[in-house]
């Protein structure tokens, strides 16, 4: 077996035989020490797979890879407070190359509130940024398996403009139609942002669960529904405007984007109505499976998001 | 200015300048939260310098990148808690080869008391281990700029195992002289073991400072004087058993090899004599400067250790 077939669902279940302690059903891992509450996460960005030295700045590759831990932070309520970077980089690597990308995680501690306090810095053929953030959580920990039967499910924002960027960069095309539209989708995919004090709230307030959009609303969906072991039926696909138009003059499926398409780094939380007030319903948590219901009929909905072993 | 050209000691420098936060003084960084100590660290392991598969089982290779980064937890008198695992492999790596990193994780985990809590796979050209380790300092934790002039300086066993090990491996002869002395150096370089125990009960009876010889003596002696601003002079530099026998049979340096190999993984501390009693005195914190006596004379002693970015 190797891993291009394994694919990263596999992978996750073939590493629960092997490491047990690993719980993988949450977006952070919840531990606790002297009678606080800490979440932990670790997530690595690779060049190629991650990200581009052609479409972003130093300083936004810095930016994103704390920004894509801090999201899994988000998504267990808990209030950031200690980043670690552990940087692998080629030795002809440039120093302005080094300087941007810590100065790209230092103002997103800066803007999360949380602090750089170690690194590491070691040789590779090709750039790794590893980063682990530590955060706090002041009450319940938000975790996938707290969604109820019943719950609304909402996100903190529309879908599909990181998504939308990536295909625009992809394009290739130096005249991007609507300009206007393009730079907020591509800013979406070089400069994410969590949504941290979203989650901390939601937290406080009772939510019962919740997922950072990483890897697109299907998948996430899909990971959501196994860990709290009922179903998900979406009965809308929030789609960005910018995404609307610019599918609309690309020709571009705007659904399948906002779907699929992952990096948006919104929230998809679950609770009751009142405590969700301020979101945007998609759906609610059901007995079993994961629709799409549309025209008033219930589809399946296949988990075919963003998966890092099977390329994208 | 490229990396290559910095080296270690120059990036460091120069990365204090770009992220003012990174205490890059100790070997982990010490934070505080609802008046617990924490020590953070992270450490990463890149395939062809850091380890080889022809070398090591998969096994060893988990066990050391957790036991890397545990030592310097020890050497802040820290009790090791949680890891977390980054993995970048390329995506044709075996299962089996994954399997082995996880089970030496799991497994040195389970040797130092701590549990692995979260991890990320991410594919890429080569393999990098990227470990995050976070433990708690029940008292005062030791840190390098404790030292004060007139500390004896001691290290918590003899040193050159390991750099003896991969000059064996280097030196590819399959009839390794005196066996029986070689397995204990590959060994030592295969799966160092962390002094956990020594550098918490160190911390708890008053040591004022403490560094993990990853290095080399030479330029971890050289860190340590930088970090307290005051000097250190070595009066004697304790070399394993199997070191002098195999460098007496080989032709080799021992002293050289106990000097500047690295990966000791012992801990060098400073402090009274009275709480030093059961460890190896080697030296003293004096004014300035780093020496070592020889024949009643003191020589300057460079910082000539292992360095990652200036190849080994």
């Amino acid at each position: 077996v190797d891993l291009s077939e394994l694919g990263e669902f596999g992978f996750i279940e073939t590493l629960r035989g092997w490491a047990p302690n690993v719980d993988t059903g949450d977006d952070a891992a919840i531990v606790t020490l002297g009678g606080q509450t800490f979440a932990l996460t670790t997530d690595a960005l690779v060049e190629g797979i991650h990200f581009r030295r052609d479409w972003s700045e130093p300083l936004d590759i810095g930016w994103k890879a704390v920004s894509v831990n801090v999201s899994d932070l988000a998504a267990s309520g808990a209030r950031p407070c200690w980043i670690l970077l552990a940087l692998a980089v080629p030795p002809e690597t440039g120093a302005e190359f080094l300087q941007g990308i810590y100065r790209g995680v230092s103002e997103a501690c800066d803007s999360y509130g949380c602090v750089l306090v170690g690194g590491d810095t070691v040789r590779a053929d090709e750039v790794v940024i590893a980063i682990t953030a530590m955060g706090v959580v002041e009450g319940s920990p938000l975790r996938r398996r707290g969604a109820e039967v019943g719950d609304v499910v909402a996100v903190t924002g529309p879908l599909g403009r990181a998504a939308t960027g990536v295909n625009l960069l992809l394009s290739g095309d130096p005249k991007w139609v609507l300009p206007e539209d393009a730079l907020p989708c591509i800013d979406a995919h070089r400069r994410p942002i969590a949504r941290v004090a979203e989650g901390i709230r939601l937290g406080a307030a009772g939510a019962h669960a919740a997922i950072d959009l990483s890897d697109g609303l299907a998948s996430d969906v899909h990971r959501l529904a196994e860990a709290c072991g009922h179903g998900v039926e979406l009965f809308d696909i929030p789609i960005a405007d910018e995404v609307l138009r610019i599918a609309d003059a690309r020709g571009w499926d705007a659904e399948a984007i906002a779907l699929t398409g992952g990096e948006d780094f919104e929230l998809l939380v679950t609770g009751p109505e009142s405590v969700l007030g301020e979101l945007i319903p998609i759906g609610r948590i059901v007995d079993d499976g994961v629709y799409i219901v549309r025209d008033d009929k219930r589809e399946n909905l296949p988990a075919s998001g963003f998966d890092h072993f099977s390329g994208r």
